[in-house]
């Protein structure tokens, strides 16, 4: 999933792969300027909107899972929060304003060296429309639900959550760790 | 806090920062290659450690803090889930073998790129010692907990919910997002 690392990223010079002193795992080591280059997990940040009792998914219009449905979600970046992750993603792939709710979904992928965070939230609107990465935005209720076509476990495992909690009227914040599919 | 990306890790060329095509931020981009460098916080990981009616505290013998107490915690590896990187690091600056309760607190340090993660833990034994990053480790009562001495604020934010929590029986997982100092 990571990129390979060849040459370091500071001073342009071949890296080599190996455990550094006090560590023990393999980083790629500059020998030359000295710097360790560590890669770690990156944070996948979106929303679960909900709008009376229908849930907003977007169909993607990118790979991977071209076509499917899924939240709007994607890579946080630096500078911000994951609020602010949450919500500006909710924006670029549904163009969707919503007020976030309570912290949902926290779900490990290490496979993919990824961790997954989805919060709840209500539309404040119906004026969402595709982004630039969705083919079509619907609203779905519960039987709706193109289970088949859910892009990511982490999706459907959200989504499930949601239904039954709503059922139950029992509300907390779910994690899971998935293996390799 | 991250580092600056001069040269391609791929390819060794040069990289030029711009905005690529259908983004929206400056990237690290080489056009050499092709490939675009992205950057993205990390996550931080640790657990609160508890015999009996006390919490488990590490005093750090690294900077930043050097001298201050925290919890065991730090950076999550790829390859790993969010529970083993607790383990892990509770085990390598703690030497404590613990249990895993729920996710406790989750918090956003934009100013860093970090996202912090504490997991409730039960100590199984009292087997705890100082690891390689550590001086000393101690189980401190609610009202022995050295407040002027903690190390970070998503430390002492996660032990002032935990005593509360404590005192209401109401245990729910908390998130926050912390401004710079």
């Amino acid at each position: 999933m990571d990129e390979k690392i060849n040459f370091c990223s500071a001073c342009g010079a071949p890296v080599m792969m190996r455990v550094p002193a006090g560590d023990t795992l393999l980083r790629a080591v500059c020998d030359a300027c000295g710097v360790i280059h560590y890669q770690n997990p990156k944070l996948v940040v979106g929303t679960l909107p909900v709008w009376e009792d229908r849930v907003l998914l977007c169909r993607r219009a990118i790979e991977p899972r071209y076509g499917m449905w899924t939240l709007p979600a994607g890579f946080m970046e630096n500078d911000e929060t994951l609020p602010q992750a949450a919500l500006r993603e909710t924006l670029e792939e549904a163009c969707a304003r919503v007020e976030l709710d309570a912290l949902y979904t926290v779900v490990s992928v290490p496979h993919v060296n990824q961790v997954h965070v989805i919060y709840r939230a209500r539309l404040m609107d119906l004026g969402f429309a595709a982004g630039s990465e969705t083919l079509e935005v619907r609203l779905f209720g519960e039987h709706e639900i193109p289970w088949d076509e859910i892009s990511f476990r982490t999706i459907a495992l959200s989504l499930r959550h949601f239904f039954a909690d709503r059922q139950s009227g029992q509300w907390r914040c779910h994690t899971a760790e998935l293996p390799p599919p």
